[in-house]
C-alpha cells in the first residue's frame, strides 16, 4: 500500500509557511509578489516530482502527470487570507504534491496519473474562487472588467505585475478528468469536539447574502428632535436586531448567518447619520433554508420602510452559491481509506466554509478530506493543527487516491 | 436708535465664506491654512473697525475697544466642521463686527465698549470649544498632552504650523466683562416650523455619553455555529436597539439619544467581528433625564453581558457636559430688542446644539440670540437662511447690546 513520507510533508508544508510568514500566521495574499514567490516555488517542486508545471493566465499553478490518463486532479490553494493562518489551502496544496511522489516511488502505484493545481485567490482579494472559477468557465471578460481589490488596486495592472497579461489560461473543457480532489483543514470545531481525526465532505453549504442601503437624512445629533429623523443608524440596528431574532425561528440545525461589515455615514457620534451600509450572509445546506432566510429579510426591510424614519434597500450581495455535493463514490473510496488508517475516527461531516471543490464540482465530480483544527480557530494567525492529523490526513488521501484511480482503470 | 448695515454684514459674511468655500459649504477645520487666513483676515477687520486686536495662543482673535469698560464680550467661532455649513459659527462672527461698526457709527452709542471675539476649535478637531474653554480655564496642560485630531496631526504641530507655540492665551481672569453673547444659526427646524424669526435661548442642554466596547471571538463565518460564537456585531446590534427600545420611555420632551459611530473589526462579511465599537450620545435640559439615560444604559450592559455571547464595556464620553442657563436680565433685553424689531415674531427657546456661550456661562453671565435655519438643516453642505432674517438678527443684537449696556451704565 502506499505510503506518504511524514516528514518530507511536514518540511514542505513549513517551507510554504515561510513565504510570507508573519508571527504565527501568512500573508500572502492571491497575486501579491509573495503569492508569486511562493506559486514558482510550487512550479519548481511539481517539475521535482516529475509533472510537467506551469503558471496559468490568472496564476493557477498545474502540475500534469506523464502518465496515461484520465488523471484524478489534486490540490487546494497558496493564497491567504489579508491575515491568514498557515493551513488554510496550503495544507491540501502540499498534500496533492506529496500524494504525487508517494505513489510515483511505489512500483504498484507508479503509473496511476495524478495532477496537482493550486488554484488562484480562493479567499477574494479580487474574486472568490476566481482560479476555480476561470477554470470553469466561471468567470468570464464582464466580471475581469473594472475589478480590483479593496484598496483599489486592479485586476488587470496586479495580472501585469505578476507578469501574467495574455498568458493562456487553464479551461476544463480542455482536459478531461476523473474529477477532483481537495483536503483540507476543517476550520471549524466539531472534529476536535467529538475527538475526531477525519472528516468526509458530504456537501458544501450554499451561501447568500444581501447588502442593505439605507437612506435617511444626515443631521446635527443636539437640534434635530426624534420625530423628525431620518436616522440611518437607527433603521440599521432596528433591521439588524430584527434578523438575529427572526432568523432563529426559521433556522436549519447548522445554519449560519453574520452580519460582519456595517458602516455608517459620516459616521461621527454627533451627526445623525446620513446613511448606512450592512452586509448580510447566511449559510445552509438546505436551499429552502436560504428561501425562509430571505422571505424574512424581505419581510423586516418592509418593515423598517413602513416606520418613516430612513428607508433600506435590499440588493442581493454578488455572491450567492448553490450548495455544492460531493461524490458518492469518491466519498466511499476516502471513507474506507479513513477506516483504514483511522478506524472508528471519522465522520462524514457537511462543509460551512466554502472551497474551490464547490465550484469544481459544476463541471465534475468532487470530494473533500477534513483534518481537525485546534480550538475550530480559523482565518486567523492562531490557526494550526497537530503534526500527527497533518500526516494522518495526507495519508489517507493517498491511498483513496489509489483506490479511486484503480477503480476508474479496473 | 442704532442701526446696522445689513449690505456691509451680508458682504463681510461672504467675504468669510469664500476663505474654504466648496461647493455651497465650507472647509475651515481649527487650525488649517485656512482657519488661520479667516482669522488674519478677521483681525484685520477688528482693526478696521477700531478695535485692537490679537490672535491668541490656541487661535482665539479678539478684537477689544478703546472706550472705558466693562465691556460686553460678543462672538462666536469662525472653524468649521470638516465638511461644514458657511453661517455655523460665521453668523455670529460677523455679528459682533458689524454691531461694533454700527454702535460706533452712533453718536448715541459711540462710547459703549464692545469686545469682538471668534473663538478657536468650537467644532472639535482636536477638542470640543477649545478656545472658550482656554479662556475659561478648562483646558489644562493634561489636556493638551498628546492631543490629536482624528487623522493623528497633533495638536502642538498644528499649532506650531499657525505660528502659535508659546504665543499667550487669552484668560478670563485677566477681564473684566460683564457678559457674553452669542448668536447663531438655530441648526433645528423649530423657528421654520413655527413661522418665526428670532430665537432667544433659555438653556443649552446638557450633553452626556458612552462608548461601549465589545469583545468577542473572531472566526470563521461559515464553520462557526451560532451556538458557539461570540459576535461583537451581534451584541452591538442588540444594544443598540434595547437603547432605541428603552430610552423613549423615560426621555423628556425634547430628549435627544444618537449612535452615530459604530465600527465592526475586522468588519469583513464572512468573518465574525471578534471586536466592536459604538458612540452613543444623549442631550437634554434636564439632568434627571440624562441620569435616567444613564441608569437605562447600565442595566441594558448587564443584560448584553448576561448572553453569553460577545462582552461589552460601557466608558462615559470625554465630553461631558451640564446643561447652562443663560442670564434672565440678558435675555430680557434680547426679548424687547426682538419684540421692537420682530413684533410677536420671536421667541424663548432651549438650544439643542452645544455652543461657546455654554462654556463661557461658567466664568460669566451669557444670552444667546438665534435666527431660522432654512429646512433645519446644519453641519452639512446644504446649511442657508434668508437674508433678511440674517439682517434682522444682527438688528436685534445691535439694539439688545446697547440696551444692556445702557442699562449697566445705570
Amino acid at each position: 500500500m502506499v505510503e506518504i513520507n511524514g516528514e518530507r510533508l511536514l518540511q514542505d508544508l513549513r517551507a510554504l509557511r515561510a513565504m510570507g510568514a508573519t508571527g504565527t500566521g501568512v500573508v500572502r495574499p492571491a497575486l501579491s509578489e509573495m503569492d508569486m514567490t511562493a506559486r514558482r516555488w510550487l512550479l519548481a517542486r511539481y517539475q521535482e516530482a516529475g509533472l510537467k508545471a506551469h503558471i496559468d493566465g490568472v496564476g493557477n499553478v498545474l502540475g500534469q502527470s506523464a502518465n496515461p490518463g484520465p488523471a484524478l486532479l489534486l490540490g487546494s490553494h497558496s493564497d491567504t487570507q489579508p491575515t491568514g493562518g498557515w493551513l488554510d489551502g496550503a495544507l491540501g496544496v502540499i498534500y496533492a504534491l506529496e500524494v504525487v511522489r508517494a505513489l510515483a516511488e511505489d512500483p504498484a502505484t507508479k503509473d496511476l496519473a495524478v495532477d496537482a493545481i493550486s488554484w488562484q485567490d480562493e479567499e477574494s482579494r479580487f474574486y472568490g474562487c476566481l482560479g476555480s472559477r476561470s477554470f470553469c468557465g466561471d468567470f468570464g471578460a464582464e466580471a475581469e472588467l473594472d475589478l480590483a481589490d479593496k484598496d483599489g488596486v486592479a485586476f488587470s495592472d496586479a495580472l501585469a505585475q505578476a507578469g501574467l497579461t495574455n498568458v493562456p489560461r487553464l479551461a476544463a473543457a480542455d482536459h478531461n478528468y476523473l474529477g477532483f480532489l481537495e483536503a483540507h483543514i476543517e476550520q471549524g470545531p466539531h472534529l476536535e469536539a467529538d475527538g475526531l481525526r477525519i472528516g468526509i465532505v458530504e456537501s458544501i453549504v450554499g451561501l447568500g447574502g444581501m447588502v442593505f442601503t439605507f437612506t435617511g437624512q444626515q443631521n446635527h445629533a443636539g437640534t434635530t428632535m426624534m420625530a423628525g429623523r431620518k436616522d440611518a443608524a437607527a433603521a440599521l440596528y432596528d433591521l439588524a436586531h430584527g434578523i438575529n431574532e427572526e432568523f432563529p425561528k426559521v433556522a436549519g440545525a447548522r445554519s449560519v448567518w453574520t452580519m460582519g461589515r456595517a458602516l455608517l455615514r459620516p459616521g461621527a457620534p454627533s451627526i445623525v447619520p446620513g446613511s448606512a451600509e450592512l452586509e448580510l450572509q447566511y449559510r445552509d445546506v438546505d436551499p429552502a433554508v436560504l428561501d425562509r432566510f430571505e422571505a424574512v429579510v424581505r419581510r423586516l426591510v418592509a418593515e423598517v420602510n413602513g416606520k418613516g424614519g430612513a428607508t433600506v434597500e435590499a440588493m442581493p450581495s454578488r455572491v450567492r452559491i448553490a450548495a455544492a455535493h460531493m461524490d458518492p463514490g469518491f466519498q466511499q473510496h476516502l471513507t474506507q481509506a479513513a477506516e483504514l488508517h483511522a478506524p472508528g475516527n471519522w465522520t462524514p461531516m457537511p462543509s460551512g466554509a466554502f472551497h474551490d471543490a464547490g465550484v469544481v464540482s459544476t463541471v465534475m465530480p468532487c470530494a473533500m478530506l477534513f483534518i481537525p483544527s485546534i480550538g475550530g480557530v480559523s482565518h486567523d494567525f492562531a490557526e494550526d493543527s497537530h503534526d500527527e492529523d497533518i500526516i494522518l490526513g495526507c495519508q489517507v488521501l493517498a491511498t483513496g487516491t489509489a483506490a479511486i484511480l484503480a477503480a476508474a482503470a479496473g
